[in-house]
């Protein structure tokens, strides 16, 4: 009835070999691989095969592509296919979904649903972005206290598809409060004569709707647990979660924070997936605030350019001195937004964050410093350069200059992020631009008035 | 008994209400939250605590203190409860301390493992520390096809204990070579009659002990699995791996990347929990390393003194050059490095990445070129700045060598991370350095030789 071995023969000129014999329905083929064969093909040609998969494949592949796709292929098929599909995904599949829809799109594929997806959909698009309400599947399985293991065991034969979240049964009063949870394992491993009470352990941990995904990554890491229940205020069960989409959760938040670190605005879709123009956008934003940030230092240099005139040489060190200033406060501010998303920080040390901190500075001030005096004392007995005969000089302002640049970046990029916390700003994404032009301006700054203090009278 | 109670009341001066009535029995209190609290105090008030709480929760709180505490405390008990503890741990528990000790010490704890435990733990401290081997639980369920799904029920109640690793169980021949995976939920949501044969569903992922856990992370995502069964070469099941583990292992992976980013090295321990000279070795390594590379800007700043002194105005915009092509050459190299680690890019796309960022390159240095020649034409013709008369030519020297830096600093950034993954180097630790110190000192060298092509004649 269906080949998708030929149509991708015939449409994919790409080498899928290691597909053949596949035809959609053959159970060692997963649902993964297909949607992986399927994103890696030009958009067309990915329709086409689509269309051409059975209607239980199409539903299983579809929550694996990538939003693009999935936009692409529910506008092209037929209304009815398209609302079959959207409504029997698993429940966080399809929240996913619409999650990345916006404005119209999201509601014309909204008018797909039937009344009862739509309203729970509805309701879940109603928590933030990045709360666990976003993340939750709204199947699982429910059991009374009273009922002996068999009893239980039948019961979920009966109402309970074989999927994932039936790996933990939860335990609900009559009102549906969360009472506690029981890995199924247990249902095989004791007596089944017991009662469901009694294999309770009387310790359930769950999140509720509101909790962060951060909150939630805490929480499975502390617990060691694999699916933990979501409630709202009033205890009652309205989800679970299992650790794969917090593990995705996860990296998605890093990956933001990595972006943001380097100066890029987070990505909404992989890099190879992001079209030029709004690559270009994510990157020029930052790049221009930069930009514009660090003119300071054409203007803050103007105000030496009698020093300058006369002393050409304190020009030579100026990337030297202020890319020092740069990297020693990127590395504190690196630090301590790492320590603050993983919760090891909180704005309340920011008084053992900065004496550590004035600390560090001073020692690594010290080396850098060394180091530099060392270089320019060197050159000049080697005769590579001649800094004049006020050698000795130049080499003590650059000295203090390392001592006191490397101080100011270290402190300031401990403390910019906690600042930023303080004012509910995303340390991540402020912090770099402030730190690297604070710090270039006013290393400038210093630089030159220590210059001015140690040479006055003799090449100043 | 024993009362934790008033042990912690009177040796830890916190606030520690929120666990009173705790004995360190009950079941209402998760052994990681006995952890949490031990950790927070005074090492010594902690052992002291420790040595107050029964052994069987000794042995379950250990496995969620930190290694600093872990060693502490495994040095001060006697010698045969330390082993009694240790051999009790679950075996990735186990590895995971061994794993964390080095040279002496770790061959003095090995002696406290029984024989079994010690060749086991000997055996996979042979893999590398990045493998998945080092994750691994070697406790499973294993079950033979020809049972009914009544007889492995029986089988398990009678082998296995209630604990996570009995959430999946593993079907294997007589070699012990995997066969297929069956959560353990079919057997309660299957007519008991069925045999294990009739309720495979054909389709089972594994790992092999040498994979990296990188690898480990891409699979749990792609499959969306809980638990992956981890196989030698032969396919001989040998442990199993569950993804919090992997969570674990992916947050200290991204944690490791954004402090190589950060240009620190990656750190041991949090942040908080490093000692103040380990900190300082790992952040002025690296800053050394930056430094020794920056003054090559010194040095390629004097070849360029002639033209300082005649135009100091140059030198005004210096830093303003120089951190463009850093900012844009740190952008570039953060999508490429965590596409790379994400798996989104390969080695085999850089013909691709090189044409978009070349053309990248050129747009954001249009971009910025235009800004620089805006703001030197404002401050011009306001009198805000007097660049002399040959301002224009200023302004164009700016336009171009920005231009000039911004495609240098893209190509540079995005290219370095490729080529270190090339020469099998880690793109996360180098690439930082090498872009930062080779995009400042080319950056100076463009600026420079531009100049000296429009303002030859003129100002120079």
């Amino acid at each position: 009835m269906m080949n998708l071995k030929e149509i991708s023969k015939k449409i994919i000129r790409g080498d899928f070999s290691s597909l053949l014999g596949f035809d959609g329905s053959k159970k060692n083929v997963h649902p993964s691989e297909i949607a992986r064969m399927l994103v890696s093909v030009p958009k067309e040609a990915a329709l086409k095969a689509f269309r051409s998969l059975p209607t239980a494949s199409q539903t299983k592949v579809f929550p694996y592509l990538d939003i693009l796709l999935q936009k692409k292929i529910a506008k092209a098929l037929t209304q009815p296919r398209a609302a079959y599909i959207l409504n029997e995904l698993s429940s966080d599949d399809r929240i996913a979904f619409y999650s990345l829809l916006k404005g119209v799109e999201r509601s014309t594929f909204l008018e797909l649903l039937n009344e009862k997806n739509r309203d729970a959909v509805h309701d879940i698009l109603g928590y933030p972005d990045n709360s666990v309400a976003r993340l939750i599947n709204t199947e699982f399985a429910t059991i009374s206290t009273e009922l002996t293991i068999a009893a239980a065991c039948e019961h979920l034969r009966q109402y309970h598809k074989d999927t994932e979240t039936a790996n933990v049964i939860y335990v609900v009063d009559k009102d549906g409060k969360l009472i506690d949870d029981i890995p199924v394992r247990r249902f095989v491993l004791y007596d089944p004569h017991k009662k469901v009470a009694d294999i309770l352990d009387g310790f359930c941990v769950s999140l509720k709707m509101t909790d962060t995904k951060e909150d939630a990554v805490a929480k499975f890491k502390e617990y060691d647990r694999i699916v933990l229940p979501v409630t709202n205020e009033e205890n009652i069960l309205l989800g679970v979660l299992t650790v794969d989409d917090v593990l995705d959760a996860a990296e998605q938040r890093d990956t933001k924070e990595i972006q943001n670190f380097g100066g890029v605005e987070g990505l909404d879709y992989p890099y190879v997936k992001t079209a030029f123009f709004s690559l270009i956008k994510k990157r020029a934003t930052w790049l221009i605030v930069l930009f514009v940030g660090e003119m300071l230092t054409a203007t803050a240099m103007s105000y030496f350019d009698t020093e300058i005139s006369k002393a050409v040489v304190l020009a030579l060190f100026v990337p030297l001195i202020i890319s020092s200033g740069g990297n020693s406060g990127s590395q504190a501010a690196t630090l301590i937004i790492r320590a603050m998303a993983l919760k090891e920080l909180t704005i309340k040390d920011w008084w053992f964050v900065m004496r550590r901190e004035v600390l560090s500075g001073l020692t690594l001030g010290l080396i850098l410093g060394t180091i530099g005096f060392i270089r320019i004392s060197i050159w000049q007995n080697l005769h590579l350069y001649d800094y004049g005969v006020h050698w000795f000089l130049l080499a003590l302002t650059i000295f203090f200059s390392l001592i006191g640049i490397v101080m100011w970046g270290t402190l300031s990029g401990s403390m910019i992020p906690i600042v930023l916390k303080k004012c509910k700003l995303d340390p991540a994404t402020s912090s770099a631009p402030l730190v690297a032009t604070l710090v270039d301006v006013t290393g400038l700054v210093i630089y030159f008035t220590i210059a001015a203090i140690i040479l006055k009278g003799t090449i100043l």
